[in-house]
């Protein structure tokens, strides 16, 4: 039976256009893909990179109480048992009998309460199968699978050599507690970021790079005298939120999210998430980041087993204690998935002709956008093109620049609208003689002229402005 | 029995500085490590994205016949066994049977060859055991191990969901090629630039971090029509080479160094790698990159092996072909090795009681320097810490700025050219009148009086001259 053609919405539009323009590939795809990870082309790296550098530049560089680290992504099996990742990293899996596929049990529940307002009172008996909605599924038993993934070192494959990838970055920080504070000179309260990558074994991964094995995430472990933590945790709550906002985020479209007490993760004293509305189906709100109070968790934990002690001697004071930890955790794909959607926008603009033309745009903030300028030749031509180069090379190695002298003029201030590039320079044949340029702003269409002599000037002072 | 005391040597030095100064610690310590991977520390992860910033920059945002991508580590089997590293990729392996130790044969070979001018007659029956050099080892015999490294996704550890982690980023470059080339528009010659990390279960990993199991790389694969690969890859070459020296390396610690035909690898025509002269014990030079001539190999065997079309269209000229591959691969943590290394200085300097001190200096190009601006108050007092603290601020963000007040002015100054600061900011009592600074220059140790209102552009004219 013919599924009924259904309007389009946003997200779709956004996953579309993300593919076509090359921000996301998946993975694998010639070979029928890994259906765990995306790759990054050409614009998604750029625009991956920005949002990187943006939080580093916010929370490790420019903050004096901050220091980076960038830890293996391979740690020893002896971590993961201390932290408790081995034994309770897991989800609970159930199986359809009709149609063989695994679903999250937690995730069947959680979506039978979003629509009838209560849990199961029944269980998996209650739950219908999501591809047969209109009847209650036949279901496996449910069992915990480890969200943990293996590899192994050395000569044979064996308990010896058994390793883990991190399924966060955050254990190889407090490894290194010790060592970064011993040469750092830092003292509580202070903090320790990291960008890398980590990787869960995910029942159903899902929603275009929303939920993948392999991912990115960018965390801070910050450390605090115990009593401290939660004017700390509420602190970070706020600064999390201001970061996505002057980056452009629209408040409207995120809220915080308490995690309930009796769900919290084995480590956790409070949760608070920040959650996109990405409008997914069947449920409309997403985990972008959260901000969790781990207590001394961790560091006694690993204290306690490695027998290396990791507590603070405060020597002003003369007090020694193992330091609280808040850690604000973001996933930098979630986050690149939820600027594109947040920066998308469908326009009515007039046309040549006296009508109205749809415009594409992504009104991404300046500082992320994949191509910062885009330089266009009026046309294709033997007198711009030398001159339309020279003005891209001398722009070049700072911001992302791109050079593009196909199809018509305003066919290509819609494809650089479409991925978003703040600038169009625009070399025509005046510029032979006023050796100045066009300069044309993507969120207005306004135009102006610029000389070539001041356009990096003038370029900066604007993305400085933004 | 007691080993003699050796001198220190300079690559010894480095690597102690490093650890002690907080650029690398030996990953999982606290549990007795991984053996396999070590961490970057706040000063080493910051010279790291440096470096990753400036190769970037230099290759791909400033090319316009350059895009870039991240693909993912983890690819599908099918991947792998198409590219040939199922089969091919793995090292002999033998074992003394005296000490259980495992070595590379080939190694020893080399080693061997180093020493005597030639290779071993009778193979392993020539090769002293490295743990007594004196006696000829009893090795059991020479069996190939796979470099790769396995993980399972999905439900269960079988061969369905059997996948490798990457020991190369490239592969993930060919797969994407079309997808790449479609949405990006580009044509050969042109190339994919892509940073990240990759795995080898090396067999015996060491000298620092020189030879990990876990390590990140730098590499290019740059398109080009059949018959144009010979003249690209001396291209790339002369480009490779001159990235090191215009970063600072001197010419004089770096050498070429061709491939014989009959070890090249199982895809390349020619191989030419870039030596630096690190001084290993047992091996002088050790590789920093590579260019390597991989001809049609990948896409041609990945077009077979997929069924997806590999070749490109020229509409110009109506031809089609598979394109020849240049790839220069860099090892990213390599070369920050050769970075520091090639940037360690003792020098003798004269101290106020009319003789010298030692002052270890690290002459890093300030583009790589992991802090690139230190701010100190003369003294910790009340009224120049918050002047000194304003002035740190209103550079952090940009770069990466430290403050610090403890210790005496001198002793600051030696701890910052430890770690290879290029500009040291004093903020002294005459600052409180005068609104000036004193900016000490790393290299000549020479001071110069600059107003706080012009410090930042003082800085950034400085930086771009350097």
């Amino acid at each position: 039976m013919a599924q009924e053609p259904r309007e389009q919405s946003r997200l779709d539009a956004v996953i579309a256009l993300a593919q076509h323009r090359g921000f996301v590939f998946p993975s694998g795809d010639i070979y029928g893909g890994t259906r765990s990870a995306w790759d990054y082309g050409p614009l998604g790296v750029e625009l991956k990179e920005n949002i990187k550098r943006q939080w580093w530049n916010t929370f490790v560089r420019g903050r004096r109480d901050m220091v980076g680290l960038d830890s293996a992504i391979i740690l020893p099996t002896a971590v993961w048992e201390a932290s408790g990742h081995v034994k309770v990293f897991s989800d609970p899996l159930t199986e359809s009998l009709v149609t063989h596929k695994r679903y999250r049990a937690d995730h069947l529940f959680e979506q039978y309460e979003a629509e009838h307002g209560h849990p199961p009172v029944n269980g998996l008996d209650d739950i219908p199968d999501p591809e047969h909605p209109k009847k209650i599924g036949q279901w496996s038993p449910i069992r915990q699978m480890s969200g943990m993934m293996k590899t192994y070192l050395g000569v044979v494959d064996d308990e010896t050599g058994l390793h883990y990838l991190r399924p966060e970055t955050a254990q190889g920080i407090f490894t290194d507690f010790a060592a970064v504070l011993q040469t750092s000179r830092k003292k509580p309260p202070f903090g320790i970021g990291q960008i890398g990558k980590a990787f869960r074994n995910e029942i159903t991964p899902g929603n275009f790079i929303f939920r993948t094995r392999e991912f990115e995430q960018m965390e801070i472990e910050f450390f605090v005298k115990p009593g401290d933590d939660e004017e700390w945790q509420q602190t970070w709550m706020d600064l999390c939120w201001a970061w996505f906002t002057d980056l452009g985020i629209d408040p409207e479209n995120i809220r915080f999210f308490e995690h309930p007490k009796e769900k919290l993760s084995h480590y956790s004293k409070r949760t608070v998430d920040i959650e996109y509305k990405f409008e997914f189906t069947g449920s409309e709100w997403g985990e972008l980041m959260g901000v969790a109070n781990r207590t001394d968790y961790d560091l006694k934990t690993h204290s306690e087993t490695s027998g290396k002690d990791l507590s603070y001697f405060d020597q002003t004071t003369g007090e020694r204690y193992i330091p609280y930890v808040i850690e604000p955790s973001f996933g930098l794909t979630r986050a690149l998935m939820a600027f594109l959607v947040d920066a998308y926008d469908e326009e009515e603009v007039p046309n040549a002709k006296g009508g109205t033309d749809k415009r594409v745009v992504l009104h991404l903030d300046p500082r992320l956008a994949p191509v910062t300028v885009a330089v266009l030749p009026l046309s294709r031509n033997e007198a711009l093109s030398p001159l339309a180069r020279q003005v891209a090379d001398d722009l070049a190695g700072e911001w992302n620049i791109e050079f593009d002298d196909a199809q018509a003029i305003g066919r290509r201030y819609r494809r650089f609208d479409e991925i978003g590039t703040p600038f169009c320079v625009t070399v025509d044949f005046d510029s032979l003689e006023d050796a100045a340029v066009t300069v044309r702003d993507r969120d207005t269409m306004k135009q102006e002229r610029v000389p070539i002599a001041e356009l990096h000037a003038h370029l900066a002072g604007r993305l400085r402005r933004a």
